[in-house]
């Protein structure tokens, strides 16, 4: 098998009006919970949005991305201490799983099981959209899915048939990202070599220019992802792990 | 494509003396760094181990789990805000990413890409196993690889060629995990259902006979995965977040 299906995938915002079979989402699912989790106590949950309804409830959390209605299916993956929890109360074992620690195991098995379930998808031709919105609006999401205490959602995935083959995306050279043996930190001539490619592509100067920035570094800092929506949105984030009952 | 390789994928911590040649890893890494990301930041960063003076560095803070030795490859991954902020800086840009919503995206990318590396390495034909220790003493991890400012590591993989086959284990069934429209909560009669194959198995059934327990869930809360354990690691943590420079 070669890593071809891997190499070559990118991101499918926009779906054939088709549905995924029910059973084919059973085995993509089953197939991921076969990802690696901590001491295979499978601290995660998936709730599954196929209704209007609920994704018409989804949609303005996720800033009215239109990938949630158009997409046959909506995964949200949630870290998920509730059903081990009462598991333990109900077999005479005290938990001592209300921390941050546990959150975070729970969240790190989580977006395993999410990853997994995409490159499944993704083998057996779907195409799919990771939300970034999920830990802005964590909030509402818990409120619209019925989350209980010890569930946090952590990935939100739109899954579907691609209707359009879209261009891969750049990513930094390999050597941006790996370190040998310790973490050698970037000079500025290091930053300028790694970066070049990236800041050379058409695209990316066109968004430069669309919004009226000197560089594609102001791209992210005064409009994508600003001081301000990420100190709003740590807020919402960090409230919403507390009131579900992981207390630091 | 099938789906078999992710199906009968299982944990390998028994590794061959054989290296992985650099060319394959970084072909692995390269295709790893394929998963999606947040807003293509890429904000995470990857340290290789190969050497046997870094191992036995990282060998004591992962409680000398014997994979670290053995392994021929140590990869630590890590959320990086670090490369991005001295690029923005040298761009005039502003960053806006000391902060828990910026430290929970990067981790989650570095997740992403750590949990497709493994795919793409048990696609090869290696195995994998996760270290869950990575988040329990993050702060040693820290100055062991020389991480610098907005560099917290969240998951450690030793990969190597299998040098046995081992017993997939068991899992939940599928209908433990999923959620139709609306997190539909547990009650004890479902609790009781979904995990009575697990507590029924000879080897889950060795583990509370061995260490003397009335039930499999106390296995878990008294010994595995302690509340003083999780709350001991669970301050440490949060102390090495904030001390990395992601305030809250």
């Amino acid at each position: 098998m070669t890593l071809d299906i891997l190499k070559n995938r990118r991101t499918v915002r926009q779906y054939e009006r088709k549905d995924i079979p029910e059973q084919l989402l059973e085995e993509l699912l089953e197939t991921a919970c076969r990802a690696s989790n901590t001491g295979n106590m499978q601290t995660y949950s998936v709730v599954i949005t196929r209704t209007t309804e609920i994704k018409k409830k989804l949609a303005p959390i996720h800033f009215n991305q239109p990938m949630i209605m158009e997409a046959p299916v909506v995964l949200t993956f949630c870290a998920d201490y509730n059903r081990f929890i009462k598991w333990c109360k109900l077999r005479h074992a005290e938990p001592g799983y209300d921390n941050f620690q546990s959150f975070f195991s729970a969240s790190i098995d989580a977006l395993l099981v999410a990853q997994q379930f995409c490159t499944a998808a993704e083998i057996k031709g779907l195409g799919i959209c990771y939300l970034g919105t999920t830990t802005y609006n964590t909030d509402q999401i818990i409120q619209a899915l019925d989350l209980p205490k010890y569930v946090i959602p952590v990935a939100t995935v739109t899954v579907g048939y691609p209707a359009a083959q879209t261009e891969q995306v750049e990513r930094l050279p390999l050597e941006a990202i790996i370190h040998q043996e310790r973490y050698h930190d970037y000079t500025s001539e290091d930053i300028d070599r790694l970066y070049r490619e990236k800041e050379a592509l058409p695209a990316n100067q066109g968004f430069v220019a669309e919004n009226g920035k000197e560089t594609l570094a102001q791209v992210f800092t005064d409009i994508r992802y600003t001081r301000a929506g990420n100190e709003q949105s740590s807020k919402v984030l960090l409230k919403a792990i507390k009131d579900q009952g992981f207390t630091f």
